[in-house]
């Protein structure tokens, strides 16, 4: 079967390297043009990618021979880019968030629906984590019972570089559990809490770390734990406490080492060391079901509902109270 | 230096436990006399462990060969035997809880002070764990900064078969993490919620697991989920997020066998496999120190203090909200 | 760049698990074409994949469409096939062995350095494996001094059903080690012998398991077990005993489950579940090293080598005495 | 029951360390005297413990007040003192070895023979570490099926600064595992050879790492990896391969801390913190069985298999040969 021909809107960092790992790694499309709100920026990517340059992001989706597209511009302009895709009729893969505001990541979902075709894909790469995935199986496999609490941590070696902000830990960072354990426990959110506990010395004017509290319908208890100065590494961890038997996330696979009077299995450093395996299945995935018109990851309405719960967790995190979340009823044209 | 003479007070499991312990295992005290409030199973304990037998505690209490006693009554019994001991002015090892009411713990600080003599100790065996042993010289070695979470779980296979009633989970299973963790950190405690997770399904009436949140005064943030019919093992984990690292208490030792696809490392099936060394140590240090007029385990102020936490965390999981823990402040007395 | 159009000669298992592998994970690269000694045989798995059909695997080698060639036919074939495609001027991957016959191994040598083109890499995919990889890097790294000792095992879980015969062990299982830890080594073998251990009542008529002594040049002392009839999973191990520190090879990730008084957690059934990562790089390899005329995986010297040294370890094994392994100098061809 | 008292024959680190054990930690049991053939150095140790100092041992030996004997003596003295203290028919506990002269070990056993009363108990503490004794009940449980291979190691930080030989290693060191295992399988050994891999740059001029082979009687495969300078820590390693499993020693329990991009569990620095659990129970069951008449640690013949076992392996290790262990029958005496 032919190549699908990718363009790709929004050149910084994620976005190159979304083309490097498509155009080098997997199989079946091709990263063919990009364009940027920066037009000459755009431009020197494509050159170094030998890969076609659109003057505008619009101009790029709309061309008659780009097939799908890829948003990776600032989070801002998701949502304008992504509708636009809709009006195309073109499958679209947008990095989280689908938007930073609810009302428009409804719109999307409205103009998805009302175009009657199943188009948008948004980048919760963690779904795709095998590890997760194993949970996701023992769970399912109903031999430990029912999940009852979970413990999870997202914990970052030291982001003091890019201007963290207090904020930045239930939008930017814990997010990414907000969709993953939705997924993986099949059910929304009823309530949630945030609190701080003591605060870092290595944080600076940020409350960090913070802690989640997520309450499913069901009554599962979910605690995440963002800690972005941890000082000591990039490690994401999750624990599931059943009926009958607690589950965890496997650590990656390195050696371990005696040395020094102790055993030493190294922890990644970095966010990039953490997920790869998860991003090359992620977009082979998305390549193969775009070529059969289907969108087989998570969609405009998990996107939306992501962003429901977020604005919940701001808003308890702000206000030092625990909020109900409210989610509206999914579309009938969502059901699997 | 001759054998330290001990009476014991209380003659049910746990007391016949410590009197076979002391008397075969430990060294420099022994447990001569014993008797019970039912006087004819005292007499039966006394006669298999080849001791004396006394009518009544008191008289065991205030015979002038008894040289320390030990308290293994009912909960309800604790108070007036160990007020009895103070009065007879010897030092008193009285097991947990040092009375389930407050203002009775209050009284036996006031009679101890009153007295002048540190005599009362309190059967927190846990303190004594080579494990949060461990766990102390690595927060106080500062190497890994100030600790700002705790995690902390207490997992029973199945109590089902004692009895155990909602209220349970704070008051006889988790008053250890509100004990160990305050002298782990030492810090008191500033206030404190419980929450109810969705419960097991084999549970019975019981809510169960049950997660109780502990804010020491500096901000230190504290989860400790107890899960009595955990129906998988008895497993007590602690994990320290510090500001430079994450500590976590040591597993028992166990062969770990590679076997029908799996690596397979056993965890303790009851609480008796788990803690054997701790109460060793306890009892053998309780020796010592009485022999030498010292008391250096926790005190009657600890076990005071315990069970005003304990009342705070009853009333917050009660009332379903967070309640402030109100901590007198300590008499001179105590102050090492 | 266009892709490598390759041809594959034998449609065994192997073969078509390659064919579906670069066909639909794999870049840059397809299988167009196959052929198989029994005509038939070859056609209808060409029509399950839908691609051409040859009759004899010599006309698919010569033919012009064809740019590369995968040999996973019968042992005894691979040396004819190669040395066609050498003779094609094509470059040629040869499952393992490149012969069972060191003589043809050789001859295979003498043909690519004549022909003066670097054609010729054989699957030894354990060098692709990320976690010997791992080893590779901290024994070059220098920090953890000179490697003295590895100790190495491969068990399988139960090979009863595949006719297993006792000398296989050195031949079909230990090969791999046999290239794998010259590589990772960098130095060739002086010395081997082999011992048979009391065999398990599961291994029927074979020896099993059988430990394999290796002594490289520098004295490196190696010892690796292979239990076929391990009847516990498949399970591959590495550990290296340097100067300063002993390195591990890591376990696959899998989730770890606290069930039933243990923590438990996955090994491999069998060896499909092992190294698909490895098979992934190396073709993927393979296919860019071949568009840029390269080899750079396991050339056919080091398939030579590796028969010299199997050829030694079975005299050993037959013999029950120590054998010098004597390595022919290499030719400046395959200096790197 | 009255305490035993206990005279201490040479009064060096190690038996000084025994005084220490047995009279602040252990039960039942006093060490009331000392002698030295140093006699002014076992009175200055007389007085620093406030026990009483004989000219002699053999006057200690015979005194009428002491009831059972520990000789600590320069290996060379054991021998003779341990011949009077049978002859004095008191229970006699002599650190290992029992002789470095398998003659003298075997006059031991004559006159112990001859004596007919169970006396003497040879220092072998492995076999009281409750790890191993977790590894015999997993083996004699059955469930695994018969240990057909055993992988050990015995690794020391740096003995540098006590004069190590290259001897030392099978004869100080291996000699733990010769006694352990043939405890451990119940079965006595057939064969073994010694091999030296590549020396380390930290071994200055000694042979080291070594690898004892040893083969017992059913064929089991044993290898015993000794590493004196392996400048990383005091490990102690023993691996078992079973027909349907392989079990291994659990490691120290100790605090895994997550800091500086790893997970680090320390191993400990040197044997002193390796093994004091298991000379605990050692001497408290010496003590026990002393009072009861009774031996039932390792026993003269134990003691006098191993220097059999361990002459052999240094035999083998001179040559560079396997050689042949011939274990005489053992005496009616000692069957259990």
């Amino acid at each position: 079967m032919a190549e699908l021909k990718i363009g790709l809107v929004g050149t910084g960092t994620i976005g190159r390297t979304h083309i490097e790992r498509i155009n080098t790694r997997l199989q079946g499309g091709r990263v063919i043009a990009c364009a940027d709100v920066n037009k000459d920026f755009g431009k020197s990517v494509a050159d170094k990618f030998g890969i076609r340059a659109f003057d505008t992001p619009e101009e790029l989706i709309h061309d008659s021979e780009i097939e799908a597209v890829i948003v990776t511009a600032a989070d801002a302009w998701h949502a304008p880019f992504v509708l636009e895709a809709i009006k195309a009729g073109k499958p679209v893969f947008c990095e989280k968030p689908l938007s930073p505001t609810p009302e428009l990541c409804k719109e999307i979902v409205e103009a998805e629906v009302a175009g009657g075709k199943h188009l948008v894909q948004v980048g919760f790469m963690r779904r795709y984590d095998p590890g997760y995935g194993q949970l996701k199986s023992l769970i399912e496999s109903g031999k430990y019972g029912a999940p009852l609490v979970l413990h999870c941590c997202h914990h970052n070696y030291d982001d003091g570089g890019i201007g963290w902000k207090t904020p930045m830990s239930v939008e930017n960072s814990m997010i990414h559990e907000i969709d993953c354990l939705r997924w993986l426990l099949g059910e929304d959110y009823a309530k949630v809490d945030v609190v701080f506990p003591r605060s870092s010395r290595n944080a600076g004017d940020c409350k960090d770390p913070q802690i989640m509290h997520l309450t499913t319908k069901s009554g599962t208890y979910i605690e995440v734990e963002s800690f972005v100065f941890s000082h000591y590494g990039y490690d994401v961890r999750c624990e599931i406490v059943c009926e009958e038997g607690v589950l965890n996330l496997p650590e990656p696979p390195y050696a371990m080492v005696r040395t020094n009077d102790a055993r030493v299995t190294p922890i990644c450093h970095d966010w990039s060391e953490r997920f790869p395996e998860a991003y090359n299945i992620e977009f082979q995935n998305w390549i193969n079901a775009s070529k059969e018109g289907r969108v087989d990851g998570p969609t405009a309405w998990d996107g939306y509902v992501a962003q429901i719960a977020a604005g919940c967790a701001s808003k308890a995190r702000d206000t030092g109270v625990s909020v109900d979340i409210d989610i509206p009823e999914m579309p009938e044209f969502y059901q699997k």
